[in-house]
């Protein structure tokens, strides 16, 4: 029995795109000798479509384009995901289209409501008592991403009617290591049902998530026989026996950890660019480590001629940074302006100089320098059409130690979710790939963190130094532990009180930040649903 | 039977603050002679508590607290909500405090997760079964908000053990004529099921969502016979007979329709002013009725000492705007600070000329002036610490007609929520309040609408007439409708198409702007969860 994986990237909304895209390759599936060949999850609207589930049109027209599918479908069974409507609800199905017609609907059972996931706002479950295809007298179980992830029907055979072979389609948003977590339990799930498995996954970026592929197949030993290559579409063969045993096809290599998450923020910054119709994008370049790691991205992404670098010194930037700024630019072969930001400082200063009547320089005229840079970018994206990149990282967005409106605003946070340890990590995997055109001027990563936005100024002035800081914000906000827990895990305490409420009082800045891509197993944002007004401490 | 309805304003996460107001509640009712007193849905938390809800801390320190309230609970049977941990599972639940102990606990059953919802997310249902509680040998159905607004169990007497008084306890959002809406939805399950219902509200604002109080009670006859008033804090009593009949306390008078939605801004502003600790606002006045209502709503929220306004003219200002800026600062009395922009205006157009190199003026100009304006409001902010209201109405927000980092720059955005012409409607509200000291000129509302961005200009250069805007954006954003459904209602094709494609290209924007009030039954935020990236027009 051969099976086809087809790990696409949809795009939200686009009906007719995804058809497209899902016609071709059922075809090349037939042509390839497949009997069967998946989809991902919702492949026909994109994952996930949020409240356009609300418009009955937006049903209508996915429904719509199932039919045409199933119509040309022949010589082969296709598993494709949709939103099916009947009287009553609405269900995140899969149709089974076979000899030009739906065949059968699977329903997912499982709903995910938890994190990222909002799948009870829109659909209703399924029976748990499961349902299955016979194709060429072999026996094929149907299930959608959650339903087996947790143990019970309908993912047993009991529930397939005794199908040693199950298939799954997902979409699966990405963290650090999630690919592994898949394989993990997808194999414990076929050693306890004794059946083979094979999961077709989503690959791509969507607003916030983003997608890794590797789909995959395991026998019924739990033993892996299939892995597509993660972040890029493909097509997968798995050869798999009717008792659930299977050969071995082609098992694509793993990316190691730091190569994978960069490779993560590539494809959900390509993505994010061209799903949305830019053509390029901009970037001020500090010649810090943050803006260093989005410029790599970003020319990695999109090529070195859709990427414009601005660099806008103060009085307070240093010789050092800008020299790196220049150099970086240079070595990458993107365009780099220079636009001084000192006139508008003036012109600040003096426009509120009676207001402020003596007071001293305070947060004040550091946010304003950070905001003059802001509109720079937004004047640039404006007149010219790119979107605006911006640079801040997870550690700085956790505490508020960025500006808003300053070098928060831009159209796409790339490394939002990356914490500041990470980034020097990150950086240090893209200059080891190509270590005889490494772009990086090594002053980048061995210089003490500033925002250069007041004379001597040093991140470790106002935060705790960044291993520290990290350690307290993955407990406290991807664990949601709390004071005692944090300390009792040896954190010091006035640390842990300081980082405790400058998160919780950076909330009103997080809400209004632009969308970036989740690598963490919580982001800010969908994952992370705090009130703003909040007298919780802990 | 005397049952008080302790219709309070709790505030989220502030278990502390909530379990006095709780313990002060209880004591009154029993001072009043009440045998039964109710208190809002999670009422010990604050509702929604969102994800605070996920750290087990948090659920401790919350049934701790309801702990020390049984423990202090004697001569009076109090309902209570809070969020109840068991061993797998937690539930939005409701203790029966008695005796000086929780005597019972019900958990609710109907969990909603659509529009602002997300109980799904955090709870687990209880059973459909129902319960009830003897209070002086009269059985007391127990209920939680949403359980009464479906038809059949938990609501029925049957699943009450035949109680013909069904409590409940409920955090209700406010919309434009939901009092009425809920009133109308009880009376008819008090006919349906032959039962009284008392129904206690919670009131107070918090982030997005308003609470307007308006506890009741109606008779099994499904008559009022007590209603606490709208948007303050009220101890409401009732007395209602073993059978479900009862007596006629308090009717509290509604407000008209309009009042209704300006005591809505104004509740809502003044909670989220107060809980999140500011002292005072500051507010942008252009001398149009947008900014014109928001220092209304403000003065009438915290008073005119903690208000300031600022005048920001730049060479587009007209005499007339910045005459009416002034007259109605002066008629308010409160501080206006003029800030003229165009020192700073000037030094942007030098910093970018080179980078623009002689190309036309555009929108970038136009942005760039709204983007001062917003750097000034928050450089007052950072100085003063004062929380800028911002002043877009939901037409606006809804094409995109703002700019980002400009006027849409700031904490709190009174009135995202309301549309054009109802900002004009409220602001004649609130004008005929006390027409001898009206203190809005009458140029404010005559003047053809202009955000003065650029020489003469005026909305109607670029966008429908706001009677034909608003009509599309009601069905569109509140009512899901498609293109054709709208063209059908008369609504002109190209407008249609226009606005819908405008709608989707502003999701980035409105993904970034503050939050404010939900007046209507549809709000951009977490009422509406639309992706940024999509393809679907329409």
């Amino acid at each position: 029995m051969r099976i086809a994986l087809a790990q696409i990237n949809t795009t939200v909304g686009d009906i007719a795109g995804n058809e497209q895209l899902i016609a071709d390759r059922i075809e090349a599936a037939r042509e390839q000798g497949a009997a069967v060949v998946l989809l991902p999850e919702l492949a026909i609207t994109g994952y996930p479509p949020e409240d356009l589930l609300l418009k009955e049109h937006f049903l209508a027209d996915a429904r719509a384009a199932i039919d045409r599918l199933a119509a040309q479908t022949r010589g082969i069974v296709a598993m494709v995901g949709f939103p099916e409507r009947d009287s009553t609800n609405v269900y995140n199905s899969a149709a089974i289209l076979r000899d030009g017609a739906i065949a059968h609907i699977y329903r997912k059972v499982h709903l995910p409501n938890y994190g990222v996931f909002d799948e009870q706002r829109y659909f209703a479950s399924g029976p748990r008592s499961g349902s299955s295809i016979d194709v060429n007298g072999v026996r094929l179980g149907l299930t959608i991403c959650e339903d087996i992830w947790i143990p019970g029907p309908p993912e047993t055979i009991e529930a397939r009617d005794g199908a040693r072979i199950i298939l799954n389609i997902s979409a699966s948003p990405y963290h650090v290591g999630k690919g592994l977590e898949r394989e993990a339990m997808v194999r414990k799930r076929a050693t306890d049902n004794d059946a083979a498995f094979v999961f077709c996954a989503l690959v791509g970026g969507q607003d916030e998530l983003l997608f890794d592929g590797q789909s995959f197949a395991v026998d019924r030993r739990g033993d892996l026989i299939a892995r597509a290559p993660q972040f890029v579409e493909h097509m997968l063969i798995c050869d798999v026996d009717p008792d659930g045993t299977g050969r071995t096809t082609q098992i694509a290599p793993l990316l190691e950890t730091d190569e994978e998450i960069y490779a993560a923020l590539v494809l959900g910054t390509r993505d994010y660019v061209t799903k949305n119709g830019f053509e390029h994008v901009v970037i001020g370049l500090s010649g810090g480590v943050d803006s260093t790691l989005v410029a790599l991205v970003a020319v990695d992404a999109l090529s070195a001629d859709r990427v414009t670098c601005v660099t806008m010194p103060s009085r307070y930037s240093s010789e050092g940074t800008r020299g790196d700024a220049h150099a970086l630019a240079a070595n990458l072969g993107v365009e780099l302006l220079e636009l001084p930001i000192e006139n508008a400082r003036t012109a600040y200063d003096e426009m509120l100089a009676g207001t402020f009547n003596g007071r001293e320089p305070d947060l004040t005229e550091e946010n304003l320098q950070a905001r003059i840079r802001g509109n720079l970018l937004m004047a640039l994206s404006n007149k010219f059409g790119w979107l605006v990149l911006t640079t801040g990282n997870k550690s700085e967005m956790s505490v508020g130690y960025s500006t808003l409106y300053g070098d928060s605003a831009g159209g796409f946070a790339v490394i939002k979710d990356v914490p500041k340890q990470l980034v020097y990590r990150l950086v240090a995997a893209r200059r080891r790939r190509d270590p005889q055109h490494d772009p990086v001027p090594d002053t980048v990563v061995t210089r003490p963190p500033s925002a250069e936005l007041r004379a001597d100024q040093r991140d470790d002035d106002s935060l705790p130094p960044y291993e520290v800081l990290d350690a307290i914000l993955e407990g406290y906000v991807e664990e949601d532990l709390g004071r005692e827990a944090l300390i009792a895990r040896g954190l010091p305490p006035d640390d842990v009180d300081r980082v405790i409420r400058l998160v919780d009082l950076a909330e009103y800045k997080r809400r209004q930040n632009p969308p970036g891509i989740k690598i963490t197993e919580k982001a800010f944002g969908r994952d992370r649903r705090v009130p703003i007004t909040n007298r919780y401490r802990g």
